[in-house]
């Protein structure tokens, strides 16, 4: 099967399978995906003719972008966000748009979650992590602003990548909060991720990830956030059992003081921020937001200069003390989500376990297979210093290695210790 | 006169007057403005009615938006940028929009320079720069990615305010480089910046301006990037007699090693993003972009991955090490741009006295009073600390104070000793 022949079974398969996932809401048609693919494959790119579904907070000319809210059904951009031209000049096909929530925030979609029928795919990039999970694509593309990549990917079981700040183009993605709104992809495994963020963004993420010694593991038994819960004790221990099962280092960390507050801080630079970007759809659209949109905004405009100021200096020293925090360490080992993705619809979860990491601009990487304590989908996040995303990927490699090898007898792998 | 009938006569001074200045692309028309202006009234902001101008690489739904490119001709977005939102929360209204070289690169504007005839206003927030300089408008807003407000506020004798990097919000600007385009404002002097730019941002940014102790600035007299030109030079030492004269300290500092790389480090930084951002354009534009920035986008293509992650760290480094920059100072001057503005129109200057200081995030303002060798105008640059933009106001108070004295008999006001 060639490159456009596994195209158009891919388009025949989202068309036959997707009514029961809703992880999209836009699809091209035969002669559109046909044109992108001869395009993909005659720019060589290293992708050749993947194909991959984009989130719909990203602006495309070819695709109705609605950013999942009814205030720009229909709208149609004049051009691509930068991610898009990057995937194409990569070599990937653009079949659809993946459902996201309103603006990205927490309103849910209409998205099932293929590995936990009933229970939410998380938010907000539901649609890319569910089409993934459901074997539609290989390759989404989402945004994370608290924990909108990491979360729905624990959730879903699959990969989830959160590159730092800035590593992968935002323009063209409609802004939620300026300081916070990131780039993410997700994948079936750490292989085809490395290999993808490195041809998406042009840089030498994919170098080294199977070889050379592991990194350090560091992991911590409480955070500032919240108490782990039965099901986040038990992927983490399961993680630390499989990574010591397999020969690498995993030391006991405390996390450092400032590390609450940075968490505390999210919350104020997501809402003044928010408050301002989406000014306009709260003056001209209130009426068409959902209302916990539209209470969360009205709520912002109340966030004062002096708690947005502070938790901008918190989050600048705490990205100036991340070297302490990595001390002896190279990465860090947290669970991905609270728990299990929770039963039912009517929430997208909460992104509790990744609010400061995003504020800190490291990047994270979810890395399912540790299962909690129901059996549904329960990730490890492998969180790396600025500026390491190859140590990201390389740690997520050597974890989800680890996982795969099935617990050795005669030893407890929940000790944890 | 009362605001509504101030907006309508504003408006009908730039039709009598802007064939000459070619500030603006696009003016709202009575009815528009009347409705703007009520809005802005019954919001009780601050600047009650204040006219405003915005560069037109901002999205607005009232007023055709192109970024400068016919390839946005006649482009009409759905929704507002956060800048021009927060300008209306404030009570300005929006009269118009600024003209901007194409995509806010190179190319020029149609516009001239009020100031100085027959030489250019700068780029590439040219519009913005000319509408306050000609008295068409108080305030103007502009981006800066290398040197976009400061430089064509030093050319056209304004006020030029670059606050820090995200203090004032980007969403719904066409982005260039992610990692730089910077919003600023432009005013006639610097009391009416620090009440505009407070009550945009919400920020207390105008608090102190007049109050206590002189800032110490701090004075190089060698840069890395350039040789001070005989009008740098005359402005430079006009602006520290001035100071000094006025009971001011000045210091005088050597720049620290690392800024040489800083400054290199931008072109990497810029040219990288843009050739992603822009890639659209690019792909299916090419033929309808200028020369300038179509060689420009296809010579960035070949930035490496190793260049822009050398110039990301480089960058880091700055800025871990502004500290010691500002050790002993608390503010330091330059020239805003290399001199007087260049004859002609067929380029908007160099922006390289702007370029270090837009990638080490830094707030900058330029103070015009000081003018060049050939009596045309001719701005000194204030450089704070990160996030010290109330500090970088104040000093710029100070410093317009002193220049609008007349220099003492019996002292050498360019000695700069």
């Amino acid at each position: 099967m060639n490159a456009q022949e596994a195209i158009q079974r891919t388009l025949a398969d989202i068309a036959a399978r997707d009514g029961d996932v809703g992880a999209f809401v836009a699809l091209a048609d035969a002669a559109q995906a046909q044109r992108e693919c001869e395009r993909a494959l005659a720019g060589g790119g290293a992708l050749q003719g993947l194909a991959v579904g984009v989130k719909d907070i990203f602006d495309t000319a070819a695709f109705p972008t609605s950013y999942g809210s009814p205030l720009f059904a229909g709208h149609r951009p004049r051009s691509d966000a930068a991610i898009v031209q990057a995937i194409r000049r990569a070599g990937g096909v653009v079949v659809g748009k993946a459902s996201t929530t309103e603006f990205a925030f927490l309103h849910p979609t209409a998205t099932h979650n293929p590995r936990a029928p009933g229970h939410t795919p998380g938010g907000s990039s539901a649609g890319s992590a569910a089409a993934v999970a459901a074997g539609l694509v290989p390759l989404a593309v989402g945004t994370q602003t608290g924990g909108s990549v990491i979360r729905p990917a624990s959730y879903c079981g699959v990969v989830g990548f959160k590159p730092g700040f800035g590593e992968l183009p935002t323009p063209g993605l409609k802004p939620f909060s300026w300081s916070l709104d990131t780039v993410g992809l997700f994948t079936a495994d750490v292989g085809t991720m490395a290999a993808c963020a490195q041809a998406i963004s042009g840089r030498p993420w994919a170098r080294g990830l199977k070889d050379g010694a592991a990194p350090v593991f560091g992991v911590a038994w409480a955070y500032p956030w919240d108490e782990l819960s039965a099901s986040g004790r038990q992927a983490l221990e399961r993680a630390v059992a499989a990574l010591r099962a397999a020969g690498a280092t995993v030391r006991e960390i405390d996390l450092p003081a400032w590390l609450g507050p940075v968490f505390q801080a999210h919350d104020a630079v997501q809402g003044w921020e928010a408050a301002r970007t989406l000014a306009d759809e709260y003056a001209f659209g209130r009426d068409r937001l959902s209302p916990i949109l539209r209470d969360y905004l009205a709520q912002a405009r109340g966030i004062t200069d002096g708690d947005y100021a502070a938790a901008l200096d918190a989050a600048a020293a705490g990205r100036a003390a991340l070297d302490g925090l990595f001390d002896g360490i190279d990465v860090l080992l947290t669970p991905s989500a609270p728990g299990e993705p929770p039963a039912g619809y009517g929430s997208t979860g909460s992104s509790s376990w990744n609010r400061a990491w995003t504020l800190l601009h490291v990047p994270c990487l979810n890395v399912p297979g540790a299962t909690g304590a129901t059996g549904l989908p329960m990730g490890v996040q492998v969180i790396a210093p600025l500026r390491q995303e190859a140590l990201c990927l390389k740690a997520g490699w050597v974890l989800e290695q680890a996982l795969s090898r099935p617990p050795r007898e005669g030893r407890d792998p929940a000790s944890g210790a």
